[in-house]
């Protein structure tokens, strides 16, 4: 059975926990006042339908159950998890836990708190151990961080098992093991956010060229590795201390304003507003939103190619998730379904549809789970022994769109010890958009010629040969470019 | 004739400089006592070499020569560019620019200084108005940021000639109209670093927490959107204005230690480059660099594909570079070259060989361009007509692998009103990796059938057509999968 998530607060961050709870198969109940929260939710997960499966190599878990609650009980009676995303008022806070806590005493509660302490969550609770901070970060359904702080109050079991939670969303529970005002990466941004008010209320720069500033330089390498294995690379062969020795007496330089804060007041919020629309004014926030939505998409792709940083967040998710599935057991009386996969927007060309080498792209994905299958894997390959494409004959049939699921089957048409003759269908649902026939050697890496695939492999290849000689041979098999139907 | 950049400093940034210089096709002399300078200017261009290729999708420029000088006067001798990147000392970046406008008074001197505003650069100079500063970050070879800050006793004309080259060199000058200390991007470093600093110390997080804090979220916005167009989609469709008011009053809480400078002593050194050992020891230096500049290159490559950000950039630069190539014209009497490209580190297997469905993508980049050559370009599918690729046969003959330069030509086979079969060869050199051979179809997309191709591309095709029929039809054309040779 599902479990289920209770959802307080209806706006963009609530709406992105709902919408990541939810994608990941969890029954999710919101509660929030506003009478356009539906609405609001509704966007946000339309935009997560969007962009989430993109970031995942398997078929997403079917969805779970949304529903907007009348009452904070209804939202989270026979919750496993709670989340608090109201506005930034300990007030509104304390009433919202007490009111939950009349019915789920013992459930885990993350507050979304950009500022608050566990501790001042946590007073005059019922039961202060389930209240602790779960700061998530905006695209909440995309970027992997959320800071969990428990205070000494907290019980360390419930924590331990909120974080487990968070990592079945797809999330990088970061626990923050001393409580602080605002936490960790906001004490960062605020103290970005200062400065550059100051340099636009002096006028030294445009809030276009602070962006600038940031997006062309440093914070491409922030997206990747943090402040300090950046600044370990500056120093050198002589790493950190080296590092320190040269930049540290900047410290007490005249290099921030931040002794002091800017006077907050209309004058600056107008300075401010008007040139972020003069930068940003000719997109609307829904198509900022796409924009950074496909960007962040490309950069976590990046790094799961490279199993770094947030990618390897993204590769142990559908590690986790493949665990938990069953494991297929390919029929050999039917060509065997090898692989599933989305379009994703990389596959995509200036028409919009999948572009061309994507579909030798997907038939690779599926000889490759095949070549798997028969126990030619990435540890045989290691052996130095492979499987190498020698001829590929590729008839268009469909168009794949964005999105599109396609799964890959594997029709084998003959198979001898070196040889593995083989014909790939990409499939949208029953139609094929492609197929792919392709002639593969068994190959002497070092040696750089063919020979006999061993035993372990053919006692597995052989017996699929056999029962496939019994299908009908695919009309397209046998056939050379331009040949008449 | 080439021109010539002399670089005054030779450590990593001074090294990055030469780099990008160098590799865009600049004659390039460095001068630096350090003994040890040529090896590690050196082992920054390998690095360079490995890498800034890697952004471009056309051929790079013959490098130019690189020379070390043994004085000042020798490096900047001729020099159409100069940059300065000595040790941020401001009696010895006086001393060097003394020594360079006794020989170049009128040369643009660009500073790598990180904190000196220009003013005090050019204190006592002989000639105030060439020097300025142009302040990159590191990889220099791979960020395209460079603050470029004048003063009033800067030359205007000068300033915009030194942009002009950053750009030709494949930067973003960021022109910064007031000086001050640190320009823009290091103060928020500045602040963002004392901040670390101060949680570090204090014991609340590790160097370690404090990167992943970083990279699993706000780094991952900055790389591609800056501070405050992420602010204006947090506010909403309420906008900038929104977002102020709700976070505005947040400015005078305790949510930074900034309004104080954390001693900077031996302890606190040493309890930052232990941690920063625990977390990144593991690695080497060079290898740290080598991960980092793979990501960046998977970032800047992913923003280059939405014309965002720092991909546009470039764009912008492929796009100078084309236009200063001789435009080719190619000889209808043999298989037309139609495109050239490296191989990228996003096209290679886990065997470290171009992976299979990039040798089609190889061949779409050739028959695009041939396309193109016929006027089937992307306008002309804007009017809802194009060419489809219907079938395709590949015959893999070698290997490419990283960095390869490979070149794609197209023989054209037949061609009627409808009907375009052609053969492509994808050549490392002059030998084969890859033959395909292919049938596009003209379609009517709206209709979703084919068509007849209209006069104007018929008319450029179809004598390409005809001489073609003149050459000797490829061996490898009609040929199914497994056919006997």
């Amino acid at each position: 059975m599902a479990r289920k998530a209770g959802i307080i607060g209806g706006g963009v961050i609530g709406g992105g926990w709902a919408a990541r709870f939810l994608l990941n198969g969890w029954d999710v109940a919101v509660f929030d006042p506003d009478p356009e929260a539906p609405r609001k939710v509704g966007e946000v997960i339309a935009n997560a339908r969007r962009a989430l499966p993109a970031l995942s190599d398997g078929p997403m878990p079917p969805e779970g159950k949304l529903s907007f609650a009348s009452t904070i009980t209804e939202a989270v009676e026979g919750a496993d998890y709670i989340q608090e995303s109201v506005s930034e008022r300990l007030d509104l806070k304390h009433r919202v836990f007490a009111q939950i806590q009349q019915v789920a005493p013992g459930t885990p509660i993350g507050s979304s708190t950009s500022g608050f302490k566990p501790s001042e969550l946590q007073q005059n609770a019922a039961n202060p151990a389930t209240i602790f901070v779960a700061h998530p970060f905006n695209p909440v359904y995309l970027l992997p961080l959320a800071e969990i702080v428990p205070s000494a109050k907290s019980d360390p079991a419930l924590i331990d098992s909120a974080k487990e939670t968070l990592r079945e969303i797809g999330m990088f529970p970061l626990h923050i093991r001393k409580e602080i005002d605002a936490h960790i990466a906001d004490r960062f941004l605020e103290a970005v956010w200062r400065e550059a008010l100051w340099l636009v209320k002096d006028g030294i720069a445009t809030t276009e060229e602070i962006d600038e500033a940031i997006r062309m330089g440093f914070g491409l390498r922030w997206g990747q590795m943090g402040l300090f294995e950046t600044y370990r690379i500056a120093g050198g062969e002589a790493g950190m201390k080296h590092f320190m020795a040269q930049f540290g007496p900047c410290l007490t330089w005249p290099w921030t304003k931040l002794m002091d804060v800017p006077e907050f007041n209309d004058e600056l919020v107008d300075l401010i507003a008007g040139q972020s629309d003069a930068q940003s004014g000719h997109h609307s926030i829904r198509e900022l939103e796409r924009i950074r939505d496909q960007n962040l998409i490309g950069f976590l792709r990046v790094l799961k190619e490279r199993n770094w940083g947030a990618g390897k967040v993204l590769l142990d998710h559908d590690a986790r998730r493949r665990q938990a599935m069953p494991a297929p057991s390919p029929d050999h009386a039917q060509p065997m379904e090898m692989a599933r996969m989305h379009v994703l927007p990389g596959w995509i060309d200036y028409n919009g549809h999948m572009t061309e080498s994507r579909y030798l792209f997907a038939a690779s994905e599926t000889s490759d789970a095949f070549l798997r299958h028969i126990g030619a894997d990435i540890a045989y390959v290691g052996t130095g022994f492979s499987y190498y494409t020698a001829e590929t004959h590729i008839m268009h049939l469909g168009e794949a769109k964005l999105g599109d699921a396609l799964s890959g089957t594997v029709q084998v048409i003959h198979a001898d010890e070196k040889r593995l003759h083989i014909f790939i269908r990409i499939l949208k649902g029953d139609e094929a958009v492609a197929t792919l026939e392709q002639m593969l050697l068994h190959v002497d890496m070092k040696a750089g010629k063919t020979c006999a695939a061993p035993p372990a492999i053919l006692d597995r290849l052989l017996p699929i040969a056999k029962a496939h000689a019994a299908l009908p041979k695919p009309e397209a098999a046998g056939r050379h470019v331009g040949q008449k139907k």
